[in-house]
């Protein structure tokens, strides 16, 4: 069985547990690169902002239910409005109209993301939702000036199947990620990682206008760091101990365990670097690491199992039925408690901010 | 109290009572009208389809949860394609792109409207989601090349608030709809009919691109014919009917009916081209009507029991709460086989067909 990413959207809703409540972790890092992303639409966007430009196109692919995706989106639209303003003698200008798309999967929840946006007395765009999966085109040729994405392309589209096979050397075994710890799984992963990232620049290659920017934010392993070595990588590990504890309470099986892998995969920098090089339909034009803006402090169990737990909810429930949910995270909010994570001596994923052209 | 359409889409969802389950009879005056649209594109649709012409952007206005769009939709392109092709050379083009704009409230049910729609790699367009009121702009300027409507444009943006008001003399007393019986309330919808019409169109002619075509498909009076005359106005009223008999019932409270209006207005035909001609946007190069074609054959009473219960459910629960529209439809059925509708003796609603071209 291969596990696919396309079915498994952030939480739903606007519960306790949704995303929309649980994706501070990711709001902060995506913050932290406003000011960046603002510099290079003023230095590095390639587009004649003349006085008859009439309608600019942003999209933000993977943009789950919000809100973090209406704070980047507004933040774009100020930097072009201003540079739209310089470049222009004031009189003759035509307003300027903006458009912004908001992709996510099929099966993301859009009526909540269009509940939740900011009322249309208060919005300065036309706002469209754009069902489907970003590793395949999902808007026309030369359409979008803007293209945005933050804390989406570790999920890949689906799991290796070789890894949830008990009869391949790739099989991964009782682990539930690519925690770089088995040689051959770890190869599986990157052949996936290569296949699904090359599919994504193509069609943004195609999507976006030349001289048009895509700005991509995301978590990588710094070079020659393996995920088991970070603080993320074990608390992922740690909920794989957990269903195994379950398994054997008779809550959930062994079998169950064997034939589940995460999509997800975290390239190292130099690998996603080279990557986005091989494709070649953009050019670099920023791209640099920091620490995420929250790893100085010792973030909370309580943070950390939320925040874990709204990034994994469907698809746990998808694979191992209703009612593990609950059971899983209270027992890793247990085990952290017993056993704190060493924030000190833990290794780190990296905040990767990148900018490219499209050529 | 005003009661705003806004916030009552059509029944939601895929259940027996759903508007997808249950728009059938929208559906042959839809499919009815094909071969007028297929023609108008291929004789009025004022643009250059060069071979250069990379994006053709349709949308669908109040598109509800389906599946009435994705047939109106797939004709439309269909018939593009084929006057895409005999412009050009077959050799030299650049492959034609659809994007198809699907248009409703932000309330709409968008995830299942996404969900049922043909899978992508069936699907020869890319497609989104315009959340909002189209008595507003909800796309930008120059932007579409065909738009189209059906089934939506007697629904107005509220209804009048004098008829909801005892102490006004235009209040609508025990009636729930505008059936022309008295004078004064009469005027206040049409007042309110030239208000939302003027929007409307105010806001297509902004968004069409100039020469392109908007088609809109509905019902209205013959001229000189009132509502309450014809069999559409006396299901309305005998629902009106069963709600005192609920409320002397106990069931719900006269006060409640008082109050309440449906946000419904159907011109009579001269009054609908009128106000096309006075707004002004568009050149009218088609406006006809036509009897349903369903209309010939008498209509079963479950039928029109379950259309109408569609048609109505949200708007009904959200005025007078849970548990009233079971009761109601029961009532409805129980009456409608006391006194058949006598099809041959009822005057009858008209469907029309209009094709705007933007000026």
């Amino acid at each position: 069985m291969s596990t696919s990413s396309h079915l498994y959207p952030m939480s739903s809703g606007d519960d306790q547990h949704s995303y929309i409540h649980n994706s501070s972790y990711q709001k902060v890092a995506i913050s932290g690169a406003e000011e960046k992303t603002r510099r290079c639409i003023l230095e590095k966007l390639d587009l004649q902002l003349s006085s008859d430009f009439s309608t600019f196109r942003i999209a933000d692919f993977g943009c789950s239910t919000g809100p973090n995706t209406f704070h980047v989106v507004q933040s774009i639209i100020d930097t072009v409005k201003s540079r739209h303003f310089k470049e222009n003698n004031e009189h003759s200008l035509v307003p300027l109209e903006f458009q912004v798309f908001f992709n996510d999967h099929t099966t993301n929840d859009f009526n909540t993301l269009f509940k939740t946006q900011p009322p249309s007395s208060e919005r300065e765009y036309f706002s469209v939702g754009v069902p489907g999966s970003f590793y395949g085109r999902v808007l026309p040729r030369n359409s979008i000036h803007i293209g945005h994405t933050s804390y989406t392309t570790h999920w890949l589209s689906k799991a290796p199947e070789h890894v949830c096979d008990k009869k391949s050397i790739a099989w991964n075994k009782n682990y539930i990620q690519c925690n770089n710890l088995l040689e051959e799984v770890t190869k599986a992963y990157k052949v996936q990682f290569i296949e699904d990232m090359d599919a994504f620049l193509d069609a943004r290659g195609e999507e976006l206008v030349p001289g048009g920017l895509m700005t991509i934010i995301g978590e990588c392993l710094p070079d020659g760091v393996s995920l088991y070595e970070t603080w993320q990588g074990f608390v992922m590990d740690t909920i794989g101990d957990c269903l195994m504890d379950m398994a054997k309470s008779g809550i959930t099986s062994e079998e169950k365990i064997d034939v589940f892998s995460l999509p997800v995969y975290f390239p190292q920098f130099s690998e996603l670097k080279g990557e986005i090089e091989r494709n070649g339909s953009f050019t670099i034009e920023l791209m640099e690491t920091t620490s995420h803006p929250l790893e100085g402090m010792a973030l909370t169990n309580e943070f950390i199992t939320s925040t874990f737990r709204a990034f994994l909810t469907t698809i746990i429930e998808k694979h191992f039925g209703d009612g593990v949910v609950d059971e899983l995270f209270d027992r890793l909010a247990k085990k952290l408690y017993k056993h704190p994570i060493d924030f000190e001596m833990r290794k780190k994923l990296v905040v990767y901010y990148i900018v490219l052209k499209r050529k």
